[in-house]
């Protein structure tokens, strides 16, 4: 009975998800940071879900988990499918989790099918993507794509600690960046399902749709420094107030994407230090985040902020730095696996829509390795980074299928 | 030898002050807030030098440190000498503690010149002036006063505590807001001893200043709510960004201030939630702290900005909240003690300048139990707030001699 067993892996899905959601480092919420304790039971968790589904499990030196079925043959290809198990501050349940869970409850009905896979598939559960530990992302899957770098290794988080000495300390000691897990000629594609995070689908009345392309993004640490002083002893025209400047410098990127859509840019994190209500703030570091579809605008912009970060920074005699800590081009899906994709799509939707995304995806930097693909399953209201996020139990089967008919489709291509 | 044991005492306070600026909460800096373990550790010490002086010493239960002379006879009267114990984060070695070990060293010296005091003397150490835990001061002083309020009692610091329970927690249980500590006939006043905090003396010669008035100073906890968004999914039109809304405020509040000189305005604490780099803020706290030397002017300036923050909400579609936390009008100091200290001072200095405070000091609340008077001592650029701190050996020395003049002076007053 396919239908019904369908029905029964989208309900266990459902649940999979709500107990993945309770494993957090915050207490009431759910929140997992790069390398967290939360992050080796979150890893753990899912470990066991995927040896339920006869993965072999193991977890690399950046932490990422990965389950691979068994290869039919030698010299046989490999399939991969995944997305993250980090989580933003005060996460939703399924952003980055239901492109790690969704594919492992796929094999299980495949296999329940009786579908067989003429090639490998290995499930990936990216241990850094949102980028809340040290202001950049995509450290699980650079580490998988053999493309983490001196400069991600020396980022710092918020207690001066890097990148670098977290790998070290977790790998006893012995830590040097991976190579790249797999060579390009060895992989069928990456897929990754996610939700929306956005309003098209549901405005359109669609479970799903087929990611054209992923949107450019910088991300960016903006400090102006100034001189600390008395909040009541310093008159305002001997002031050297940094967080003024950081003020100016947000409404600054606020005024310049109004300007110019589909631009966006985001101010999310401020400190000002000391960070004393009587005390004028001597230095004030933000984050910046600046997305455009198209790499040129992207670049513009950025150059732009810097320009008037600078000039904030002259008028009020203020130093002023900004250090690019990300920076990921806009990526084109493959054609040829989100072909495939779109006529499953079309089958069982009644039509399939083209979409691009705003946010940044693993798939970005997965691009590197392989043919990536990415399914939007609707999520309700847009919403994302938030516990409010919503895919309806009809939304999670109807995924589920496309997914198993993704595989079913493969299969057959690669059998020949 | 007055002379010689009067450069030993000052070079004793040097070094009593050091040693206290060790203790701290923070490693390497100088940071000691309300009802911390630092805090305990430093009424240890200072209970130390007070008792090598001859005082009794307690701590209320308040967590203010007390030392007592002996009453010379039943009935009489009592001078009150201090300043605070508590420091900014990151602060000098002066502000508050020069103040406390001052009085103390001048205690010793005019010991050993033999002076005898006809009134007991209480030297005082307050658990709380800066503010910085609970972004509202004068803790101590209020609970030494009796003024402790409801609204005071109800202040909750970033982790949610608030100031009942810590109190409650550090008297085992049983707190209920102290009764005034004196009758106002029981006390002759009150001298605090501070750091200057701005560039007057320095830019004039002196080595200290009398104070004939202390600004009013009013303190808010400011709030703008929005709504937490996807950082690369939400159009620009459709944010509503509480950190956005923020820089609004600082800037407004920046240019009213600029405006109208006296004025001052301060946002030196800020906060945007969820805090991460890829989500649109939803929340951003700021504080504020205006200073006037005339209160009706601090008033409207605070209308002012209530105003402005309610016009930036609705434009923004945003919540918006301004909770006054402290509001101390403008105190003018005893004319009495003052010119008593004021003819000390021009004994010494030559002349002696009046100076209005744009701090706000422990006295603002210990002029509604005695008549106050101010010294303030020359610091190098007006620094204060800072680990940059500096008064002269010479400075130090100075004080000491004016204030061991100044308990000579009302000796022999209070004798007759």
């Amino acid at each position: 009975m396919p239908k019904a067993s369908l029905t029964q892996a989208a309900a266990a899905l459902a649940r999979r998800l709500d107990r993945l959601a309770r494993v957090s480092e915050e207490r009431g919420v759910t929140t997992r940071t790069f390398m967290s304790p939360a992050m080796r039971r979150a890893n753990a968790l899912v470990g066991r879900f995927m040896k339920a589904a006869g993965l072999s499990v193991r977890v690399d030196p950046v932490g990422n988990l990965i389950g691979r079925t068994r290869a039919p043959a030698r010299g046989a290809k490999t399939l991969l499918m995944g997305s993250h198990l980090d989580t933003v501050r005060d996460a939703g349940r399924f952003d980055g989790a239901l492109g790690v869970l969704l594919p492992i409850a796929a094999l299980e009905v495949a296999r329940g099918r009786g579908i067989v896979l003429p090639f490998a598939v290995e499930v990936l559960g990216f241990s850094e993507e949102e980028g809340v530990r040290f202001s950049s992302g995509y450290l699980g899957s650079k580490g998988y794509a053999g493309r983490l770098g001196k400069l991600d290794l020396r980022l710092r988080d918020s207690r001066g600690i890097t990148v670098r000495e977290v790998l070290a300390k977790s790998n006893r000691g012995r830590f040097s960046p991976p190579a790249p897990a797999h060579s390009r000629g060895e992989l069928i594609g990456y897929l990754e399902v996610h939700i929306e995070q956005g309003p098209v689908l549901e405005a359109l009345g669609l479970a799903a749709g087929v990611v054209s392309a992923i949107a450019g993004q910088t991300r960016a640490r903006v400090a102006f420094l100034g001189k600390a002083g008395h909040a009541g002893t310093t008159p305002m025209a001997l002031r050297r107030d940094a967080l003024a400047g950081a003020a100016e410098f947000i409404l600054a990127a606020e005024a310049l994407a109004r300007a110019r859509p589909p631009l966006v840019t985001t101010v999310g994190r401020i400190e000002a230090r000391p960070g004393t209500a009587n005390v004028i703030a001597g230095a004030a570091e933000l984050s910046l985040d600046v997305r455009h579809p198209v790499d040129a605008q992207r670049l513009a912009a950025c150059a732009g902020l810097r320009k008037a970060g600078r000039l904030i920074a002259v008028r009020r005699d203020l130093g002023f730095s900004m250090e690019v800590t990300q920076d990921n081009g806009a990526v084109s899906c493959s054609r040829e696996l989100s072909s495939i994709l779109a006529g499953i799509v079309r089958r069982h939707e009644g039509r399939c829509v083209a979409l691009a995304s705003g946010a940044g995806h693993d798939g970005v930097i997965i691009s590197s390795l392989a043919p990536v693909a990415m399914l939007f399953v609707r999520c309700r209201g847009g919403l994302s980074h938030s516990p409010g996020e919503s895919v309806s139990r009809g939304d999670l089967k109807a995924a589920l299928r496309i997914v198993v008919d993704f595989l079913a489709r493969l299969a057959s291509r690669h059998a020949k």
